[in-house]
């Protein structure tokens, strides 16, 4: 028999979007097996709250919606109180990268509210935040809600669910190494194509194309500082058991010179930017030199315990300096994998293939609770 | 509460030790949140089976242990009533390549007894079979056991979760095409490497080299008769949506010169080989003078329903043509993930890789049932 399943969506940015027309196809589509009903959609602003318990509709939903609707967001005591009212299951989505509703994830665990989200913030933050969402999730066999995050690294690419395969079946990660920002991805790509004749471009003229073309953050400054890449490496070096304190305690490379780490917008930085590129071109031309493409990778040697992330010089036949696009790139070494890695490969990040990951997550939860 | 859970282990080959092996090491780790036991092991010839469902001991397990026990194996209807009277949750794990196991499949699950196995067979042959399988089967929300088959393709690598996760949140296949076989990986990359200055070898003498390493099945043609790559192109196929009938009801192209089809031996097809290198020669020469390798691959074109298996010729510069070792590729195109493939790449054989993804089934299994 399967229980009813309440479903709490917050955050309807990009990724919220394709997650709701994702999972309004997958309940057209699962009507006889599934009862999943979305009783709770906000954004900071707003919500949308079902009364007693009826599914809201998300055909065509637009988060405009939310706004009309006018009903304040519920405060998180409210909100879990709210889900446990209807009795049966239920499941928080979180689609937003706000560490403030991360910090609450124990509660909502700890009350059996199970949680699917792409934030990394929850996993990739202070040591005790992790310590206390797994002692309070049911993965391991606890009483609280289930809490999967595979879209928190590679999007909707199978990496948390391998790292996570590896570890329970026994195998011993020694390495993981890759391309984790599709953001970085492409800068270097076109930055250091392998095999171009072409004259090499200036770093910053890249950094602008991909602005403009809204490959990057709004602000180019929060990819270039090597954060984002840091947390995801926090992760998969947390679940590679590494005790990692925090996504600050590794060395992080930023690709934001010195003197414009202080510039008062994205404008002046985007402004000085050219200033520096003699010094990220040099790098470029001596790695070409040596038959190698320079590349922002990050890095875990698990026996030594070092993580790091920065530029690193690959030869032009290495799988990482063939990547294309925006493309990711994770390799796992491990023990019983040997001299070859285990490689997963492909587009890691997007709104669509980030709402698939979270998506393929709930219907993990559903498995283990029906 | 965690249910107890009996497990049924028949085959103990490469793969079987090496389960057993990480079972019991599994076991070992997770005492504590999991009640698993292994209560019967058998080989054709022989069986231990538990006595009041006491565990059997897993430690330093030899197979010669079965011979020594000295009962026969329990037909399949009496080893399911012996499942079923431990009055808890039971597994089967296939690790044997049988049709006549798995033509019984169905029983087991109807009889709510989950199954986890890299046996092929079950999933590639007539397509009544799969029918039957799934038919009885609760992975989509029936009564019956849980089967899962993840190394049925590519061993450990995640290549059968991977479509699921696709095909369950919506998205749609488009093509999947790659290397499918260790076997024929190895014997490609060794006989047309790419960059290499060396004088070309002769198919025939890369065959032998193979052979003498234990890279091939004892008889060669078992892996250069393409039906291992087309029994793992069949399942494929399905769980992308298409009907496929068996796996001999697409083309796939044999690498056995017909006239040594019908060589009465191993040996006497070897002897015969030398006298056909100068077809593949000439294929590996006429590739090279367009810069590309030829490679033996498998792809399924799910528009046009178009299921193949055979020798391509790829550009040096595709991932395909750059594969070392026995390792797998497999390319996923989705409508998601557009025009840039997700990639899945490793070992795709060896016992402990495939055991690990065997193991890895069974850990789903029980959190399912939990």
């Amino acid at each position: 028999m399967t229980k009813d399943i309440k479903v709490a969506i917050i955050g309807v940015g990009g990724v919220g979007k394709a997650f709701i027309s994702q999972l309004a196809n997958f309940i057209d589509r699962n009507r006889s097996s599934a009862s999943v009903s979305v009783v709770y959609i906000s954004r900071s602003s707003a919500a949308l709250i079902s009364k007693n318990y009826q599914p809201l509709s998300l055909t065509a939903f637009v988060p405009e919606q939310l706004d009309a609707a006018g009903a304040p967001p519920l405060s998180v005591p409210d909100l879990i109180q709210f889900l446990k009212g209807s009795g049966g299951e239920a499941i928080l989505i979180d689609n937003t990268s706000s560490i403030d509703l991360a910090n609450q994830y124990p509660d909502f665990l700890n009350a059996g509210i199970h949680i699917a989200t792409p934030n990394k913030k929850g996993f990739s933050s202070e040591k005790k935040l992790w310590d206390d969402i797994f002692a309070a999730a049911g993965n391991n066999g606890g009483t609280g809600g289930y809490v999967f995050h595979e879209a928190s690294v590679g999007a909707g690419l199978p990496v948390i669910s391998t790292v996570k395969d590896l570890v329970d079946t026994g195998d011993e990660i020694t390495k993981v190494e890759g391309v984790f920002s599709g953001t970085m991805s492409f800068l270097f790509n076109e930055f250091a194509p392998v095999g171009s004749s072409d004259p090499p471009r200036a770093f910053s003229e890249v950094v602008k194309v991909a602005k403009d073309a809204g490959y990057t953050e709004p602000d180019p400054r929060d990819d270039l500082n090597g954060l984002d890449v840091a947390r995801k490496l926090t992760i998969l070096a947390r679940l590679s058991g590494l005790d990692i304190a925090s996504p600050t305690s590794f060395p992080v490379q930023s690709l934001i010179p010195k003197p414009l780490e202080s510039a008062s917008s994205s404008q002046e930085f985007m402004d000085g930017l050219p200033n520096f590129d003699g010094d990220i071109g040099k790098l470029a031309d001596d790695a070409k030199r040596e038959g190698k493409v320079v590349r922002f990778v990050g890095s875990i040697d698990v026996p030594s315990k070092a993580v790091k992330v920065g530029l690193e010089k690959f030869d032009v036949s290495h799988p990482i300096a063939g990547l294309k696009g925006s493309d990711n790139i994770i390799a796992f070494y491990t023990k019983r994998y040997g001299d070859r890695a285990l490689i997963v490969q492909g587009a890691g990040a997007g709104a669509e293939v980030t709402a698939m990951g979270v998506l393929s997550d709930v219907i993990k939860i559903i498995a283990r609770i029906k």
